[in-house]
């Protein structure tokens, strides 16, 4: 019984290493959303990264902070918004 | 027989939900294509998400509508360019 | 023995490829960093795609050249962002 219990797993675990091992297609999603708030910041949920930033008055200078959030660079921004995405 | 398949059956099972298993790393990248349309809208093709938007005039002002659809805010805005991105 | 180690590997890949085997779920992130470059145009580390732009004096038309480069478009642009995002 144990030589083939040891004969069982040895043979999975080569087969699972093997080339000719195909893992199933993982269908992933990139899945975004839009983070507006009011002032020159917006921030991502925990969890979801930035991929862009918009901002009021027309204004395309912007830079991220701490790594989630949208920072708008033009003089007295009313609104930011920050888009966020996540693979899922 | 039958006890030698089942034996086999269960072994793999074990091994496969046991922390001991690693999957083979999946390779996927994001694939980003840009959408360019004239007037304020552009749209992601189906199965993309939008990570950003650009616009003409200079104008940085955008927002989300739909899901995959750009929006451009500012008066008389003559193009409109999304930003798609997928996992594949 | 070779006929136990044939029905160890046929019950392994039969196995493998029933819809009664759920993969463990990968663990993926979209991880992203902004490179930000004087002039008109700042580009993507290899590996990474780009999902959006910031620019210089608030501007916010840009289009993407060459996969991974960020173009912003209005006159005497001083500095140009790229947001660059790999799934990780």
């Amino acid at each position: 019984e144990y030589s083939l219990e040891a004969t069982v797993e040895k043979k999975i675990k080569e087969f699972l290493n093997s080339p000719e091992y195909k893992p199933p297609a993982v269908a992933m999603k990139i899945s975004c959303t839009s983070v507006k708030q009011s002032g020159k910041f917006a921030s991502c949920p925990h969890g979801m990264s930035v991929t862009g930033c918009a901002c009021g008055y027309g204004c395309g200078s912007w830079d991220i902070r701490q790594e989630t959030t949208c920072h708008c660079q033009c003089p007295g921004m009313d609104w930011t918004a920050a888009r966020c995405c996540q693979v899922a």
